[in-house]
């Protein structure tokens, strides 16, 4: 996570004073049940409230207690002291620094998910609007790189549409995976707290209570969230490296949108890069990159230990962070793509009507001709158009053999471009419904 | 996937022979559909089953026409055709290889996942018996392999049976992502072949259509399914873990079943290694290597490239094979584990009562000594007993200061070990309802 | 690590036979070395090797007895022991399995890396011939895929050189890192093997002796040697991305040889796709995925555990041999590529010289122009030639701001290819001496 | 890179401040050398140096710039223009913006390896003085866990000093990768700057010329520093996860030192956690994790694209700087780390005297037993031992079956500690010199 690959709203959950809020909440909430429970005055519960509901927490004087005690809830808790006075020694009652520490950072997670929902909302919205813009504007279709048969550019963003749906769904389901809450004590027992002081917490904090914990809240549940970024930042790849192709001197189909102080390169004041694009490429690479160190996290030893700790302080800012400039990013970017039909058509036309050869194959075989027949006379009029020699109807229609069984107006009815989309309809349904 | 770490139920969904029968059904359902809408002749489709449906398929044969053809999806069709006869040439009109490759895939993919669910309840069910047997042994709960307070040692594998739980769950979601199928043609639009041909061979063969498929179904879908076997193979590397930690000669509160003819070392015949642990350990880091390349493999080109197949014609089986090998390793493990009670008391004692320390610190606060005060109350009587020199109990009651707020009858209280476990109920019922 | 994949070479020194030879091997060494120093008798060594040089090893039979002991060296020995005879009871004196079988993977390793240093060869050997073949054949460089400015082919065959130079150098280094032998009995400390039994056996098996090892071999060589392997597949995959887009339909510089039998597709009998570089993306993702497996096997448990051995039983095969197909794979490749220098010298055309606009912008401030000014009038001479409204050259003649700088004749000097070629071969010279 | 876990050393590199000064160097460099090739006037080149050299850039206005063109590099060349003056003109000629980000990037990163060659030198100071310290000190050897012969605690040191020696070799190796320099101008063919330009950077820069460029330095010398850092953290990893094992509380053989002010738990005040060497854990899965993204970023288009940049942001900085943390505190760790030789000679004898069976089986076929049949006999002997109920060498005296072969004072001599002590010195020898 650094400035440059940040928004300001994703980062903000990440800061010092946000955590220590949260502390707070959680610690005020636990005093709640507690004061409701007995345990401590109910006055003591008012005045935690009181004294530090609208505090600003001193994130360096802070720092100076942890420097000394080595142990972040403790210093929090000494801070806190200092604000609160007297009625600080019924906070934490019971607690171990796991019930704060677990507990805020699913906090944490549960907001970053509901942003990159947000995100995601956004991406979907601009691939719906682009994709109904284009629906019906012809473009090849490609695999392995080579031109294959029409498809429209508007399929184009309506298979990303489904793919992001998709991410939305799983990301969904890995927030629900990370929304709970543990106030369970050492070693996870309530052996020194209440139950119900969890289910009071949980509820306030808009959490599950975790059926069993054992002082920490189990890290499988993490490693899924961080794998479901992973996987999500995939499918960022994926629609980044199509803009990457389609922007390519030779391609030219689509462009990134290019405002007019920005400069492609220093030395070639002529280039347009698709520079998001790459961009985000790097960016997918990097969430992708956190998920095995959130597995390796799973595999704590015992009941627990703090070997989760550093790898969660870099990867829960840098995996949701990342994700989320790289989705507002890839949104911005199709909202604004510049999209070139005549180019497309000028692409399409490229192979001299070879993309309709399988067409011309399926007739043969209609007409009576063996499958290895249709293949064998289909491939030898497609190879030299492939070489740039002719033009593939042209010749389809001198090749006696292909006569046999085929009249000219039915190799004709093969090149009908109409034929390819006729489906459009049926698919955007599926998709947009 | 190696044989020493196979079972022969998984292994034999990724036999050539399993896979040809499953293309033959694709392409039998697809010729069924085409015939009942007349674009194939009714009795061509019947004749493709009769002729085929019992049929063994010749391997070598197909390999040797793959070397010819250097394609694989027509080296069975030719090779089907010599099985079929004439209307053979009524088979896999209209669709593209992708249409077979990929929705076999996902038929593969679907049966794993069913194999894999089974071998979940296998060890969910070995879980919850010895969780039950187990429920109120009491043993000693670590922190950073530290002693902390007491759990049981059914709270021990009651942790494991609501993390293997949430793999199930888990599992059950990535089978659905997984369990579609498209039947598109090339680029997917279905220019060649009617949707409701797709929507018969899903049917039949227990899948969903995919909604959009670019020829190729989207590979974000398998990243997610091994994103899941990923995680799951964490979880079954931390209770391997648990156990090798259990098993270690200085702790030794549970051992590997260990039979007659076992030798544990070729040199030292005294040794009883927690060997299939470790082994789990291992194979966990397989199974979430597969991780990474699962998601790389999302980002194809335009509408399809093949840099999938090479990756999923190993980690289809692979990952499969070794998750199935070390859930049903771990089963078996967990059914016969040697669980010694008396070795988790005697470690329980170990430290001279000083697992009772926090309950000391909240009875002295409780009295009225600041949170403060009574850390170092308990720091300074616990630092002893750390280093040897004497017991935590008798070192509380001659402090002076303590004896300010807690009596010699008060500090005994602290000392009961049944405190620890009043909550176990609760937390089975959570657990196991 | 699958048989569509693999070449017998490499897959062979994987196979059980020439593991059991391997084992006998150290073990008749050993048995020499320890005859030798008098701890056994002299003929006892002689036997051995005379028993059990030339024998075939019963791979079943070993199999069966270790289906009993669970042990697969002593499977092993006491199948030995059945071919040697009596004097068996001489062999593995002082030694432990790990001894047998850690040198032997460090044997299997180094003859692995024997013959991925041949399969760089025969790369570096191909790149190299067509290299200066195509010295001087003119192209497109390109930056983000958008056309920048002149080079030639050779220059980019030469990158590729220089590039599995490099890679050759790293195996070179990674091979030393794991060619050493370790005899060191249990826990390492030569309590029950002299020394100089380790020495004799290194150098009978060119190794090193391995300075301390913990009964096992560190686990860091293995670690790097895997690492150096995942580099090496990551430069595989950016030749093969190179030839992926010069073989796009609209680029179409380059193609993969295409044998007369092949089909590009079922459906589409024109197509002709780069397979074998796609191939080669996913293969070099599977080589890639088992460096984190290998790091983690890093960490051991005290002076070992058997963690690491499932994981390299398959990574160990999976890697060599998989890097191996896709080393020679890629030879061939480039030894057969099909280049189309007309093809190249048209893409070099296609932007109306803007590739020249770098030197215009010198020349501008060559003359006295400020950076930013001379930057802004090439800009927007060249954005209309993007759009495809004019020739560059044309339009900067036309440009009465440009004209205060440039004369025509000066305008013409900067359209020169042959100025961007001037250093070819100093590079040349640099990049093959 | 968190604060939490960086050095001022290491992160003084990355910052902004320090990157202009790096890039003010490079430019000023080469138009040192553009003045001597008389391609730019001497004056001009002096007047760089002079007006710029002792200049602190100013950052923010940097970024302003970069806002609107959003371009780095011509960002900083305007703002440097604010500060040369006219002159400014003559900087850049002939460059792009790629010599001067490679280039530097590279210096950043062979500094960041000085430092970490330091750090390893400390850590091997460490482990040196204190495997000295302890060269004799009697531990149990364990494999699996489970006690199996004697070492000493220098041995164990000695292991992780051979270890970290080869770390140091590695880096170095490492370091010469990325130690490069190019000055090549657009898509890399010195067409509009003299390849003299490049040799007298590097050579001021302390860098050798990049024999071939693609205008940018080629990533597989990134992806193999950064995979040499992730090998390195891996032995992080084991000697951490040594200690984490040592400090249990079972075995408690060593301890990390605890400061006075320091708190283990919040709730638990007796407890003395091994979080250093947990925390080097996770901190070794990050450096880890970076390895991926490096070698992904090596399969750049054609002759460069900018994907790799997003990535070389954030893991230069991370993975150095994490590394430089984790390999300075574990030297403070190695070097304060508290030695319990007690409590080592405790466990030792905790099996009682089991740790001896492997001498007792070799005594056996010594004395004419077979290896099966003296492996039966200790194995015998053993179990019982192991299961609490008796005392091994009481128990093979007691066995008429072992006293055929040996007697009891025969049986004595394999129970000397010192037997399994005496190759220490010459194993010492190999490791240290």
């Amino acid at each position: 996570m650094i400035p440059r690959y940040s928004r300001p709203e994703m980062a903000s959950i990440w800061e010092p004073q946000t955590r220590f809020k949260i502390w707070f909440e959680i610690e005020a909430h636990a005093a709640d049940a507690l004061a409701e429970l007995g345990t401590i005055p109910k006055d003591a519960a008012k005045t935690i409230w009181a004294k530090a509901k609208n505090a600003t927490f001193d994130v360096a004087r802070i720092d100076e207690i942890e420097r000394e005690t080595k142990h972040d809830v403790i210093a929090f808790l000494t801070h806190l002291a200092e604000i609160v006075g007297p009625e600080a020694r019924f906070v934490h009652q019971g607690m171990t620094s796991s019930d704060v520490l677990d507990t805020c950072l699913n906090v944490q997670l549960t907001r970053a998910a509901d942003l990159l929902l947000a995100d995601l909302d956004r991406v979907l919205a601009a691939l719906k609007t682009r994709a109904f813009e284009h629906k019906m504007t012809p473009t090849i279709g490609r695999s392995h790189g080579i031109h294959a048969e029409p498809v429209t550019f508007g399929l184009k963003l309506a298979y990303a549409y489904a793919e992001f749906g998709r991410a939305r769904e799983r990301l969904v389901a890995a927030r629900k995976e990370i929304a709970t809450c543990a106030i369970s004590g050492a070693v996870g027992t309530f052996a020194q707290i209440d139950p119900r002081v969890e289910e009071h917490v949980a509820k306030a904090m808009g959490l599950s209570p975790e059926p069993i914990s054992t002082q920490v809240i189990p890290r499988d549940r993490h490693a899924m969230f961080f794998a479901t970024l992973g996987v999500i930042a995939s499918s960022v790849e994926r629609l980044a490296t199509e803009v990457r192709h389609l922007q390519r001197t030779e391609v030219l189909e689509a462009e990134e949108f290019f405002s007019e102080g920005q400069k492609g390169s220093s030395a070639m004041p002529h280039k347009r890069n698709p520079v998001l694009s790459e961009n985000l490429t790097g960016l997918a690479r990097m969430v992708r990159a956190y998920v095995t160190p959130a597995m390796e996290n799973v595999v704590l030893w015992h009941e627990r230990d703090i070997s989760h700790s550093s790898v969660e302080r870099m990867i829960g800012p840098d995996a949701t962070v990342t994700l989320d400039f790289a989705l507002v990013r890839l949104a911005g970017l199709i909202e604004k793509l510049l999209v070139y039909p005549a180019n497309m058509a000028k692409n399409l036309d490229r192979l001299g009507g070879l993309v309709h050869s399988q067409r011309v194959l399926i007739a043969l075989t209609q007409k009576g001709a063996s499958r290895e027949d249709s293949y064998k006379l289909v491939q030898r009029n497609a190879m030299p158009v492939w070489r740039g020699e002719g033009d593939f109807r042209t010749l389809l229609k001198a090749d006696t053999e292909v006569k046999k069984y085929l009249t000219d107006a039915e190799i004709d009815e093969q090149f009908d471009l109409g034929y390819h989309l006729k489906h459009v309809d049926t698919i955007f349904k599926r998709v947009f419904g």
